[in-house]
């Protein structure tokens, strides 16, 4: 037997080519409990470059204090080509994250911030409305440095204290955010909780208030199993940029269960069954987080990477 | 913090209400490693009922030898009520089953076909082209019992042996079996190989080939983490039955990895994101799957059985 492999049957109406922006090493490791080594990170970045992800953010240079998964942050930007073909994004907190990230020689940055008061307050130290405050002297101290600005906002569908998410709130923040400067804004369900109608209705609001299609990209976490559902759903909507974390690495600590990030593999599986262009070598990439998943000492949460690395394996 | 809930956004043009067909008694637990006590068996039944199911498969009449988990099939099938608002349908594989499923006092049986030669060879061993004259005396003597007869339709995608399974002799399979007397087809991914546009296909071509959208069920495995988003495909599609299995139970025995079918929970969520009616009750079915997951001695793969569970516990 050969690896299975999807029959190729793309419906009509769905975007011929996406970007999937790899957040593994960043999203998936900071919410690993496991401290993974600097030179395995910087491996890890680079055989995920060589499995022809268009993009991969690498680290966060927020306090050690916060997140001391990424404390080598400096460490690891100066093993990588940040100079490279593959932009290697970092997240900066704060304009000290900002120092840090200018200090390292990173050409993109993203900011994150949050759709929700109770999130802006507990994650932020911030507020709803002060946060774009705070963002602002990153984002335009960034752009005359001549970086490329990503804007996350985070806890779109839900929120574990506020409960559902008002739509139209989204759409003013996100809109904020990107008023800023952002280039992309990257439309977070931290928590889950979405599914497949509310993700459709999200994206419409978006369009209705005049933000390009083409700016937004979708971030979902497999918490209740919807993630692939509803970047299925998202797609239906013209969506053409995805978050996604090799191997389904990290989750977030707010939420009760250990369910992390959509997996880049079961995103790619999809999107080679529908006939939409990415660029990713899917064995190259099962073969990376596999690899991954033996540092962390646990089998992958990517249904993908079970199936085809136990196939391996046989 | 109260227990998490999606926000009901019900999109356009999918069914109001949707049938859910349990089948984790039988094709969950005949795909688990452990042998579950038949008093064990009986209870989850009952639980799955109490919880709101419409419909659930409770066993199987398959020879011991074959399929040992279910080998306590006539003493399980005493201990519920057969006659109950609530079809507990069996499987039968043949003649010998269905005397057995009589003798047992059921009103619901179920046959399980191949859309291809392989493993009609290997599952059933017969033929692709001779199985439907294994199945007409069982079929037609169960209709002149009474009998309500679904058929199953397995690899239906993908097969392990042949690989991709051309969609025209799926729907030739399928209208034979219907042909026979089955209410229902089941439309089986048993190794999990679908995508979003290739459910949308095959459903779209059961169609053009006269068949009732209201006469098929979809049933998916999750092998490749595809299940829930092929499931919101089909919805898309018209498609009111969804087969699903509570808390994730079973797999299946021909593909490499652990990973099952559909879980209920998983399913259940997206529903009710979606607005649409299935009348069951979420916080019971975790119940029950968790209940379950605990006599198996290992955590449930459903992702909201986790999440709500934890929850739960803390």
């Amino acid at each position: 037997m050969t690896r299975p492999l999807p029959m190729v049957v793309p419906p009509t109406g769905l975007p011929a080519r996406v970007t999937i922006y790899e957040v593994g090493p960043r999203d998936g490791l900071q919410n690993e409990s496991a401290i993974v080594p600097v030179e395995v990170k910087a491996e890890f970045v680079r055989r995920l470059v060589d499995a022809g992800l268009p993009i991969v953010e690498a680290t966060s240079f927020v306090h050690p204090k916060w997140v001391p998964q990424l404390a080598d942050a400096a460490d690891l930007a100066a093993r990588l080509d940040l100079e490279g073909a593959v932009p290697l994004p970092v997240l900066v907190p704060n304009e000290r994250g900002l120092d840090r990230a200018l200090e390292a020689g990173s050409k993109h940055i993203a900011i994150f911030g949050s759709a929700t008061q109770t999130f802006a307050e507990r994650n932020l130290n911030s507020d709803l409305e002060t946060q774009f405050a705070m963002f602002e002297p990153v984002v335009s101290r960034a752009l005359a440095e001549g970086l490329d600005v990503r804007a996350y906002v985070s806890m779109c569908f839900g929120d574990p204290w506020e409960g559902a998410v008002p739509i139209d709130q989204v759409v003013r923040v996100g809109k904020r955010l990107l008023d800023l400067g952002a280039s992309q804004l990257s439309i977070g369900d931290t928590i889950g909780v979405a599914t497949a109608g509310h993700v459709g209705a999200l994206i419409d609001a978006f369009g209705s208030a005049g933000v390009d299609v083409d700016r937004l990209a979708m971030h979902f976490h497999d918490t209740y199993g919807q993630a692939l559902a509803n970047a299925y759903a998202a797609l239906g909507k013209g969506i053409t940029t995805f978050d996604a974390s090799a191997g389904g690495l990290g989750g977030c600590p707010y939420a009760k269960s250990a369910t992390g990030n959509l997996a880049t593999e079961d995103l790619v599986w999809m999107l080679d069954g529908l006939g939409i262009e990415h660029g990713v070598d899917l064995d190259a990439m099962v073969e990376a987080s596999a690899w991954m998943a033996k540092h962390l000492g646990r089998p992958s949460p990517s249904a993908v990477v079970r199936a085809l690395a136990d196939r391996a394996t046989d």
